[in-house]
């Protein structure tokens, strides 16, 4: 993970806001799964998962909180 | 989702936030599972599962802290 | 949901924060399952569940930590 | 629940912030399971459920965030 | 539990905050379960169960942010 | 564990604050587990269990809190 994914928590609106913060929930799945494959096979499981979609939505929330915080909640 | 369905975390009332979180939560699911038809599929199932209920009821909490701490407690 | 049910934050003592806490937490299940007649059926089997309990108890945390800092803890 | 159990978030000490948390971490199981007698009975079950005990930790942890930001850390 | 075990949040370093993180969440066990013999038993459970590990570390993480909160994140 | 590993919380980047959340995380397990051999195999369960991954992304989460906060979010 040498490459920059991750420059910055700044971003125009709230809903980019959301969107880094999806993207943060599945950095957060990806170090320890790195494979892209293996990821896309569980991916077709615990997408019709309710309790997994649910927890999902959860460390987005967590996320979300961080990055409001980071934007001074776009006031 | 290229739509704006989040331009802003204020809210006139406490009670509106709260649908706000509502809606957040709702969103963290979409973002993983974004047919329509197959959520409302799923959501037969979680619907009469109380610790899923519990679970969205968790996710909205933590999304309510964001969206309270945006709007200053509407004090 | 059209009626007011949460017209402010803000509340005269640390307790009845609390309680405030309690009534979010059930308005988190409340908007995925809006069935009186069916919750009231759900509530028999998760109340001797202890697992289910504690994650009540979880959400009512939550809430708790916005309430508190809606009162400036009540100081 | 008339009787005042939670007059103050304010405590001597951290430690007994700590057990304040775990007071208000069991208060929230009691909303939902009143009877004394009941809790008493799945106490036995979940004492020795290690996944519960954590859980309970966990309520107990988010509780204290709030009473020691309500100390402003006991500094 | 009339000794004092928690005098301060205060530690000298993050690290010896993180392990004070860790002996939060270990007395959140032990209020529930306070026999030393039990607890011990159990470990030899939990110790190698890869999701209860996990909620432990979700219990050190809620609590590092409130040592890390009362250090002024040792800055 | 009396070698240092966590000298402080300040990071020169949100992508390298991410990185010690993940670091964060891995060491709540390992105080609980710390061979690194059993680690080694229960690890070989875990990455492919989406629940699991989920979780500990949720703790990772939970600490990039912590650390974003302490780094004033790098702004």
């Amino acid at each position: 993970m040498s490459e920059t994914w991750l420059p910055s928590l700044t971003t125009p609106t709230p809903q980019a806001g959301f969107e880094l913060a999806v993207k943060l929930a599945r950095m957060g799945v990806k170090v320890t799964q790195p494979s892209d494959e293996i990821r896309g096979k569980l991916r077709a499981a615990y997408e019709q998962d309710t309790a997994q979609l649910i927890a999902v939505s959860q460390v987005v929330a967590i996320h979300y909180q961080t990055i409001a915080a980071a934007n001074d909640y776009w006031r």
